[in-house]
């Protein structure tokens, strides 16, 4: 199968000009073109066409953070993006003398900018191209199992290592469709990233974790950074001599903004969507999968509370993994009701069934099979999870997981870096020294025991079937073991290891696979003990990826034809690749009784303020608003400034920071979050109460312009009305 | 001044065809007449006169239940009221076996009823007069302090006495615009109440506490009483004998129900407002009091339950406190979050601001002076209930105020009727036996040791001044006194009463002084300890409320002339006696970005329903509503039968169960609630937050059609399209 011949298949089962379901999609750009009647109905003033290049404007702009999205907004490498996706480098530059979290941070001149925090990159994509051929296409349908995986990754790694032979690039190499297709993706990978501007916690934040995810919704959720380059345009570590990136296309900014009801699509990167997934995949993690899940977090939360006195040094050290816990349990929790109230699985049992009697109906016997056996490699899949949940959250100690992976390095870095496990070649030694290094920030040994130990103990009451021999016998416990016992084992191992220390940690990233079988360290003893049994668990989930690859392809053809035969073009789950997703500014009816307003206005930043945080507003912000000083960025159907809005684009995680463009791809807000009643959405979704929430352009000029003076941005921007 | 006078002062005050501020007002039905006018143009389609007759129709039929309202709707005493007003009666009949509060009860015929909870009375008004001539009238202006306060309440006794010459009556002169005016209202008191249906927990209690002041909502909060009077038709204790009382007047009940924006009016007896109070009793309770009650009502919560084990016979008994505690701390986070929204203090401080300009334009001096001297009183007032606020609070320990108010009793009891303090006197004694039955279910000997070492733990924290010598000797006490010492001190009080028993404290009940005097159980001790303080407090307390009858009515005074000044008619603050208060259907937006809609819909049951308490609708009741089964209930604007609704009605706690009454005073639902954003209207009528929740009489009626097959009731009632 040569490249033309994949790239031929994909454009026939595309078609063209074809009807899509509500709003849904997130459309890989060179699907554009297909939907292009639905684009143009729909309010895209420009031709489809010209936004299905990754590489030209607009969509040459847009960026990714690696989590989070971001996009060009002027010739000197400034990139907008949410606060809250920038906020990490305003804390680090944080200091009790210059709180920038709590008062902003503004670079009143190119130059004055403050690093971002350690690890954090700008990709600019700079080429794009089908590798489906180089990837699966010599490998023979006989091949299965672990050899698959392995031949798989050895052909994406090879593509990735010739791609990333030119310095200051980063490549990958993303299955679509469930490995279907394979694209090679290589971008410029900036190191030198700066802050620029970041409004106050009390503006970027404002609502915090009690309005995560909630409508009415009034964050500011906007920052800027700056990439900077060597002085040869190349990507270079932070250095004086550095200059600002000159991207090759950036957005406009319109200070015109929107109505009720306009044209609106957003181009980010977001994480992974389950769409496709199968009814046995849904039932298991909805009814065993996420209820365990809340029973771990709940845990591991009250676990870190109480372990860390609040306000302590232990409890900031945590602050961000509770936030990050806390974020989840609510998600989970919103899924779960979400799953409940549009009947996840029994709207999938559906869908099977029709696309069962389509196969059937139109004889795909061989496609028919492929489901039957792909369910079958599933089930195995599900019950190895179930198998070794608790065990795997053993790592969640953080010291444990750190010997591992820096045992796994050792072993891994005696092999060609070809034949390295991904993640331990050459090109990820700097993310590993990166991560080794950031423990430090955010790890406390009282806490992390009282971690390990809550973790064991929950592991300690699963049936023996559910526990792993080796590690029982390391630890020198059993089914019986009691707290007290648990807790004076533990002990030791947190009094008698020196992985405590950054500087020990970082010694042992070179240390050879003997070093580690010689140490005294408890901790790596532990891991050079668990390390059969991981050997033994990753084998088997190989080989059951390997099955799985060589069957999901076919059921992901299967699904593309008959959406095809109904008229829909289907798109592949996200994937941390950019995609676009459009549709209009919309409110809602989540809830029986109750309307969701499409946009809110900077009155209710005073209605909610209460002066306390989330919700103290900064005093000169309250005063404008009281004034009613709205300047040029009054949208007069709601007589007020427009602080957030919500739109019926399909977004999930990693979205965060999308440019949100109007028909004529000007950038008119950033997508930061998705209400409530949407988080569901990753698994299907649900047009009547899927709304996504967005940062108003006129709201962040108006912060810029009044509140902080950034005026110096306002002016290197292209601003249009 | 003769009873006429003081109606031509009213008349004079009130003068007529006024103009209203947006629908705030709980009118006597007496002043409907002055505002006939507004009625018409808001809606109203029969003669304001007809309605401003308390023994008439409609307002005739309309009863109190001590604390609800409710309304007859036949003419063999069946009256509706909320399901949370009865639902105490369905949980006293209810057993293991016949658990009423799961499945509903439904009489079948009339005679099959079940007792409601003793205790139980309805109240029917039947006479209605003004009386403040004979209640201050000969109180000379010189007479202060609590000579004329004992003044006032020995004209009020005497007037009750009278009036309650007639067996089966029951009396009260309630104070209006705080002393201006005092009405005699004479109700036959019925104690033969049954309870003839209640729908299950699962609709009449849907939403449970989760939606307590929440819109949108679904709850079917209905149930049917009816009234039994012996065969000679007067008041009687419960007998088979009796029979169904016949009212004079009784409410057709709408099957045609509302349209969004159609004209209501609601009728009951609405608790208690403050709209009138004066700044620095705002402050104070905004500032001091409801923030301390939060504090001890949170700590008075976490001690039940950590004493008393989920599911534990202990925790049933506290099942029902703690619904109120819990409800009481949601409802003063309300209150709390609402002043500051709608700026309450600022708010209140300007009128006050407007009204001494008013009177400085007008030259009101000596009103002038009266709201000055007014204030001093209040501050003494308040300082005086800072200072005893957690002696005050250590009565939460039930043995000690039972103690109390049996000793009270005992002296009380040697005095003449006439004389006796208001509540011990012998109309009183059949409520005091009441009470303390009650306590038999409602009690815990742990439990209640637990909160009194709670709340004296709190009150020894504060400072000497602030405590009370005569405790602290008692108990043997003071603020070095730790934890472990006092538990033991409260363990021999506990080890040592027998006022645990229901025999023994009915005993205490007739007992005399001396016998208390000479009793050795503990809490008998120290309520007699406690006395001597008690009395200086009620003393200090009575003497303030004397200086401060002598001047409310001026402030009064003042307030009615000055919105006279302005076209307003002023209205009393609720004062638990019947009042109406008119509007419209009508939704809202409590917040910036959010709308309320004015219906509800069946669907939005199903949308709810998770399978678990509180959303837990009967399956039947959901398979009706998956089937479209509307009967002529249909709202066609909805497409669906109407569940709950809005307006813009006035009305407080005391409501509940009030009859909700369109244009031709037909029953149409019943008021039972206010949204979140409304609790803070006690103080200050915001007419763009305040929304009173209403259940429609069309779902009512599908209810008990379709789902628990009531029919006997809807053919009882006269159902009007």
């Amino acid at each position: 199968m040569s490249k033309v011949s994949v790239f031929c298949l994909s454009a026939a089962l595309i078609g063209s000009a074809m009807q899509v379901n509500a709003k849904e999609g997130m459309f890989t750009p060179e699907q554009l073109p297909s939907i292009a009647g639905d684009l143009k109905e729909t309010g895209l003033a420009i031709p489809a066409s010209s936004i299905n290049d990754l590489t030209a404007f607009p969509m040459g702009a847009i960026v990714s953070l690696g989590g989070c999205s971001a996009s060009f907004v002027s010739d000197k490498g400034l990139a907008v993006t949410n606060h809250h996706c920038a906020r990490g480098s305003v804390q680090y530059n944080s200091t009790p003398e210059n709180n920038y979290l709590k008062d902003g941070f503004l670079a009143k001149e190119i130059g004055d900018e403050l690093p971002a925090a350690p690890g954090t990159r700008m990709f600019v994509t700079v080429d794009f191209s089908d590798v489906t051929d180089k990837v699966v296409g010599d490998i023979s349908e006989d091949i299965q199992g672990r050899e698959r995986y392995d031949l798989i990754e050895a052909n994406r790694k090879a593509l990735i290592a010739e791609c990333e032979s030119e310095a200051g690039f980063r490549c990958s190499v993303p299955s679509f469709f469930q490995g279907l297709e394979y694209k090679l993706i290589k971008q410029m990978e900036i190191r030198d990233v700066r802050i620029a501007y970041a409004p106050a916690d009390s503006i970027g934040k404002y609502g915090g974790d009690v309005d995560n995810w909630m409508w009415p919704r009034h964050t500011g959720d906007f920052s800027f950074y700056r990439a900077y380059v060597g002085k040869d345009g190349k990507p270079a570590d932070f250095s004086e001599d550095n200059v600002p990136f000159k991207p090759d296309h950036f957005l406009k900014v319109s200070a015109a903004g929107l109505e009720d009801g306009d044209f609106v699509m957003a181009a980010g990167y977001p994480g992974s969507t389950n769409r496709y997934a199968r009814l046995s995949q849904v039932s298991y993690t909805f009814d065993w999968l996420y209820p365990t899940y809340l029973e771990l977090v709940d845990a591991w939360i009250k676990t870190i509370e109480s372990a860390s006195e609040e306000g302590s040094d232990a409890r900031i050290k945590y602050e961000s993994l509770l936030a990050g816990l806390n974020n989840f349990h609510k998600n989970t929790l919103g899924q779960l009701s979400g799953a409940k109230r549009v009947g996840l699985v029994p709207r999938r049992a559906e869908r099977e069934e029709q696309l069962a009697a389509w196969l059937d109906k139109n004889g795909k016997s061989e496609m028919k099979q492929a489901l039957a056996d792909l369910d079958a490699v599933s089930a195995e899949q599900m019950q190895m999870n179930k198998q070794n949940f608790w065990y795997n959250n053993l790592s969640r100690a953080q010291l444990l997981s750190s010997a591992q992976t820096l045992y796994r390095n050792a072993i891994e870095r005696e092999k060609p870096d070809a034949e390295r496990e991904s993640g331990y070649q050459e090109r990820d030694q700097i993310r590993l020294k990166e991560s080794v290094e950031r423990i430090e920030r955010r790890f406390d040994p009282v806490v992390d025991q009282a971690v390990w130990q809550k973790m064991i103990s929950m592991y300690l009451e699963q049936p023996e079937e559910n526990r792993v021999a080796a590690f029982d016998k390391a630890v020198g416990i059993d089914g019986n073991t009691d707290s007290k016992t648990l807790q004076k084992k533990l002990k030791a191992f947190y009094d008698n290891t020196s992985l405590t220390s950054t500087e020990e940690r970082l010694k042992w990233l070179t240390a050879s696979r003997a070093d580690f079988e010689n140490s005294n360290d408890p901790f790596i003893k532990l891991a050079v003990a668990l390390f059969d049994t991981e050997m033994a668990i990753e084998d088997k989930s190989k080989t059951l990826s390997g099955k799985s690859a060589a069957l999901r392809p076919k059921y992901m053809s299967a699904i593309i034809e008959w959406q095809k035969s109904l008229g829909s073009l289907a798109y592949p789950d996200a994937n941390s690749t950019l995609r676009v997703t459009y549709g209009n500014v919309m409110g809602g009816s989540p809830k029986d009784g109750l309307i969701y307003e499409p946009f809110t206005r900077l009155e209710g930043i005073t209605e909610k303020d209460t002066g306390e945080t989330p919700f103290d507003s900064p005093k000169k912000q309250l005063e404008l608003i009281e004034d009613k000083k709205y300047g040029p960025y009054k949208l007069e159907a709601i007589n007020s400034v427009p602080v957030n809005f919500l739109t019926d684009l399909d977004s999930t995680g990693g979205n965060s920071g999308s440019a949100t463009l109007n028909a004529k791809a000007e950038l008119i807000g950033l997508l930061f979050d998705g209400t409530f009643e949407s988080v569901n959405s990753d698994w299907d979704f649900d047009p009547k109460t899927t709304r996504t929430i967005h940062v108003d352009s006129r709201y962040m000029l108006w912060v810029m312009e009044y509140v902080d003076g950034a005026t110096n941005l306002i002016e290197e921007m292209t601003i249009v009305k």
